[in-house]
């Protein structure tokens, strides 16, 4: 399969500019021409693969890499491509676990096609039965985030009261749903009446607010648990941490996911209720995927089901082209996505 | 055994006055006379035994006590005595667990004697062959916090670095010994000179430090964890859990016991490092004593031989006499003890 030849091709490219403090704004990135790139993975590459990219996965991490980094992350180089999840073709492989036509996910480049010189971390995407963007979220990342999150981390139980923070993201509104079939009260905040309505219609969450409607978060929470919060799942940090912890019952658990209500600031918001921890015997668990991938198939065989089943329903908001790529992640850390954010690059 | 007769006797006692703000003062309580009491538990008494008290504990937690309750915690009385824990004689029992002569540890009244109408919580003391006052720290109740909270709170391993605030205090001193015995690298904090030489020259840290003299915790702790924190066992709060959340290592364990700092506070400090949970995954967990009582024989059989064979030291700041007990409690929140505050109400 491997070799000389290849189509030469354009390949458009979202550039990161450069390191971004406070709101990233489009500016941040630019799309480019990108020059042309030869539909073959060059002599010599060997163990590396050329994936045609078909979607990308908008997600609160990426915000993470637009700061210079430090030691714990490699942040995104400024003039190179933005770098994320995605779905992809293989056009090419010099790798012997992946061959021409297979359909991968992974972390890939904001661009039309990419070389892609370590794949051991792509996964091969094996039922095609539901669409194809659904391993940018539900299928993929977020939706591990949301099993291993809930399952491992939370360790709940029948019955126990469960809040989750941007309930309508791509974990948020898989969280509550897993909450929901394992016979949770479920309550979800978000940030707009529309996505409120989500949570309570379409992904059955018990209740659900508004949180830029409520100056007393304190307030609302022991409106909608007056015999407080077993279980809360941090996405979001702050202020809504602050309140919840005054909410907690005794043997809480808080899995804190992220806390994309930070990611923006010079510097976080203060939390000031941590003694509820000693007095109510809380603990909070930080958690990230990666340490739970091994989990994957166990976790495709869960949730492959409940949605063919439509046990599990999923949002998505997908727009269309590279050329809007860079508007729809700025979109997201202003709330302005309503369920997962996906980037069509190409269909097939 | 019970019955009619029995002397009547003064009975001193400690009188809580009112609710504290802010530190509290020896004004805050009152050394009275107390009246009298019949040296025999009261006919129709059941299940009520009569307690002469020998050594009071004085423990953190009854800051908190000392505040107007709510829905978690039980205040003192204003007009009543203090109440903490304590080891005492039975003079006369009307429990079917206890008898006269038997010696026990439990919460008893800050007085000469205590009738104890629910004598279930204390334990009968079997080993006399260690000072009893023993029972009031390193094999009552902080001793077991500390065991618990290592132990089984931690999960240490061999060879970590192992953080501990408040460190000369009643357990911090035994979670240092319990961790270096352990193979781990431990640091301390405290208050003063004096202390940091006990933790080094005595209870065997690797390194100690007085955080009075670190204006930047966050660079002191660089200084002597240059690879991090994988334990934290956290006493203080505030200030000092704010830069020790930058210096924790990925997948490093925080036992939140108490958070001294902040009990005499009328606002909790802030802390707004908590994004560090995320990135390296740390966890947090407050847990009490109480929910671990069940490993108290356990415990015992551990601590005990370290005892004996002198594996491990012990450090008591004992004080004579009901009428020095509230300078005693007083001074513990500003670190004047050096080691477990101890008042002896009577030595036999």
């Amino acid at each position: 399969m491997a070799g000389g030849g290849g189509d030469l091709v354009s390949n458009k490219q979202v550039i990161f500019r450069d390191y971004v403090t406070g709101f990233p704004r489009e500016s941040d990135m630019q799309l480019t021409s990108g020059g042309t790139i030869k539909l073959k993975v060059p002599e010599g590459s060997n163990n590396t693969i050329l994936v045609k990219n078909l979607y990308l996965s908008c997600d609160p991490y990426m915000r993470i890499l637009m700061k210079k980094g430090d030691d714990l992350v490699t942040s995104y180089t400024p003039g190179s491509p933005v770098t994320g999840l995605g779905v992809g073709r293989v056009l090419d492989s010099r790798h012997p676990d992946f061959k021409e036509g297979d359909l991968v996910w992974g972390t890939t480049g904001w661009e039309e096609y990419s070389l892609i010189t370590a794949p051991q971390g792509f996964f091969k995407i094996q039922n095609t039965d539901v669409p194809l963007s659904y391993y940018t979220g539900i299928l993929g990342m977020p939706g591990l985030t949301a099993y291993a999150g809930f399952y491992e981390v939370c360790a709940p139980k029948e019955g126990e009261y469960v809040f989750i923070s941007a309930a309508s993201g791509a974990v948020g509104q898989l969280v509550g749903q897993f909450a929901k079939l394992l016979g949770c009260y479920v309550v979800g905040s978000a940030g707009s009446p529309e996505k409120v309505d989500l949570l309570k219609n379409k992904f059955g969450f018990d209740e659900a607010f508004n949180y830029k409607e409520e100056p007393d978060l304190n307030a609302a929470l022991k409106r909608y648990f007056p015999d407080g919060i077993d279980i809360y799942f941090e996405n979001v940090g702050g202020k809504m941490l602050d309140a919840v912890l005054l909410n907690m019952r005794v043997h809480g658990r808080i899995a804190a996911c992220g806390m994309v209500s930070q990611y923006n600031l010079e510097k976080p918001e203060d939390v000031c209720n941590l003694m509820s921890i000693v007095y109510k015997r809380v603990s909070i668990k930080g958690f990230v995927v990666f340490d739970y991938y091994h989990l994957y198939s166990k976790f495709l065989e869960v949730v492959l089901p409940y949605i063919r089943e439509g046990k599990i329903t999923y949002v998505e908001d997908i727009v269309e082209g590279l050329e809007n790529a860079s508007a729809a992640l700025v979109g997201l850390f202003s709330g302005q996505n309503v369920g997962k954010q996906v980037v069509v690059v190409a269909r097939d």
